[in-house]
């Protein structure tokens, strides 16, 4: 990071009924008041930490570098640690319970080389309550690291390689068949799958192959206008991961998924 | 545009469940870290062109001139032209795709007198996926013209004068009826009609009069505040337009109106 | 206030799924391009003043002090005024509808030394509209306020006595009962009582006490993480106030609790 103030990223399940999200901002504006802050998402669903790790991890490159705030936090006030830590590459700071929510994002970045306990962190607002650490203590530690104060500062060090991990299912080939999992689902119905674009060449895939998912009919296409309406595609989604798609409908829905379900695919 | 970075709006289809707002502030952040981006509306039902496109008209006036980034899409990836455009007027700057989204709010402000075509743009982010346009197109192209970029560095010139026009149903009066359409609806069930302040002396509305509107009694009224909780009124609504209401109720519901319907106005 | 221009901060009801917060934006960046706006929240359920009020009163000391922008507006273009009011305390700036809505915010703050009737102000947009105040007094008003504006240019002196009230139901203690009321409910169905921290000593709870609520077995808790997933605690929430939850559960739910709704709370 170069700016001082570095910009500030937040991401969370609090959703925009409440004012979680505005109180979090506020606290920041009164420590760091020429710091910008930008919402990631706040939709993450409620306490789903694996989306929010998975959305943090492919959303985090399109921001510059900075402080990213992450708060998807189901045991607050219980023995998860709140942590911040620094990234091998580009020296991207993220704040956040660990739960495994900053995981995949600090892999994508070359994994974490520096990190610190936060829970008491003298920076914290005090007295902290014990159910909204997003306001008291995860929103005032990324304040202050965005104005310049020292990681070091901001809590007890910790082992960086004892960041909780995320574990997640895993894609394979068995028999001519691709075997994935639908790991996110967009608001428009759209299934993400568990396989990257390096994996896809394994698979033998060719645009405008004819497939079958789940036993439904599909075809490997680049863009919904490939396909008429009503008609599934499998494609890779904006981010290169391998995905479902109903041009103008919800391959969710068609396909009846639900979070972590098998989706097998086969040429046809 | 005077100021240097110019101010960016952003309106889209994209809701705020998912990462794709905060995504495509990102990448202007990267580009244009002093720009300030101001969110017109993200709710724009999904897909729906016009709506988009007549929030985009008449919202645009109470934002300062700048740059002003719009993306309901239904066609990325098709044939459909990514535009960027310069008005007669103010010299606002609109960016998005070219399928009748941005045309209403040009004319509003004299029309378009420069258009390049931007779906090549140099400025673009490489690679580009094929379905997320507003983060790896407009974006990028919004954020390079709020920082000073001439439109012409920013893709392939085109005559303005075939940007995409956005055709709707038109309002008339035949034998004392005002026929008009229910163009637009919001969260609270008021509805817009396709009639503008200019319009409507032609019809002889005058205030207090009472009214049928497809065979429920109404007023026409000033505010909600003239009539009783759960009556009717037709008024000028905040944009000059005419519209329908029940104070503390949801016209639409109670007239079972959808888009483009007809909505049968007569003097009682 | 010190800075110029203060950082405006904007709580209403309109939602997201309209233009109305983005125009509101819109229009403080034309008169205030450089001031700071932090949304507090929108999802103020339509026409809800007291919960409005109430999350008011609750966020406003985690913002920095400034002009504090609030819509919650049933009455608009009705006889309510529109006020704008500076704090005994802070010196904080407070611009809304005279209904109620500003007063416990306002208290919290030492209450009311200086206000003034804005609804003719010179400051509005013109020509005003009777619907969208919003819009066309108060973000006009707040934002030469942030600008420097004295709040003596900015509308007729009232009486600051006068400002409207907020009238609540009130917690009491009964035979060993406290007999509370359902004052705020949150989007994960968290109940927020009408007892604050100071009055909890008389009552005296103790953590790890069981009780009952309404006759449901509950435990005076710290936090989530003290019971088990499916049970039921009495709690300080973040803002030392009390409040009912049930651990990954909706104690709004598991009660069938409506707003004002009664709760009895007896210790076992």
């Amino acid at each position: 990071m170069s700016l001082v103030p570095a910009p500030i990223t937040f991401l969370s399940d609090y959703g925009h009924d409440d004012d979680f999200v505005g109180v979090c901002h506020g606290v920041i504006a009164r420590i760091a008041p020429d710091a910008q802050v930008i919402d990631v998402t706040h939709g993450v669903p409620r306490h789903d930490v694996r989306s929010g790790a998975l959305v943090l991890r492919r959303a985090l490159p399109f921001f510059p570098p900075g402080v990213h705030l992450a708060v998807v936090d189901p045991q607050v006030g219980g023995e998860r640690r709140a942590v911040a830590l620094r990234t091998a590459d580009e020296d991207r700071i993220l704040v956040g319970p660990d739960n495994g929510l900053l995981a995949l994002a600090a892999r994508r970045f070359g994994g974490a080389v520096e990190a610190v306990d936060v829970g008491r962190s003298p920076l914290r607002l005090e007295p902290a309550s014990a159910t909204f650490h997003g306001r008291d203590i995860f929103a005032p530690v990324a304040a202050h690291l965005a104005g310049g104060c020292a990681l070091g500062a901001a809590g007890e060090p910790i082992d960086p390689d004892e960041i909780v991990e995320m574990h997640m299912p895993l894609a394979h080939i068995d028999g001519g068949e691709l075997i994935a999992h639908a790991i996110a689902f967009d608001r428009f119905g759209n299934v993400t799958l568990d396989v990257e674009h390096d994996e896809l060449a394994t698979f033998g895939l060719r645009l405008g192959y004819p497939m079958s998912v789940n036993g439904e009919r599909a075809v490997y296409a680049t863009t919904f206008a490939d396909v008429g309406a009503g008609e599934m595609l499998v494609y890779q989604d904006a981010y290169r991961t391998l995905a479902l798609a109903v041009n103008r409908g919800s391959a969710a829905e068609v396909l009846g998924l639900t979070l972590d379900a098998e989706v097998h695919l086969l040429l046809a």
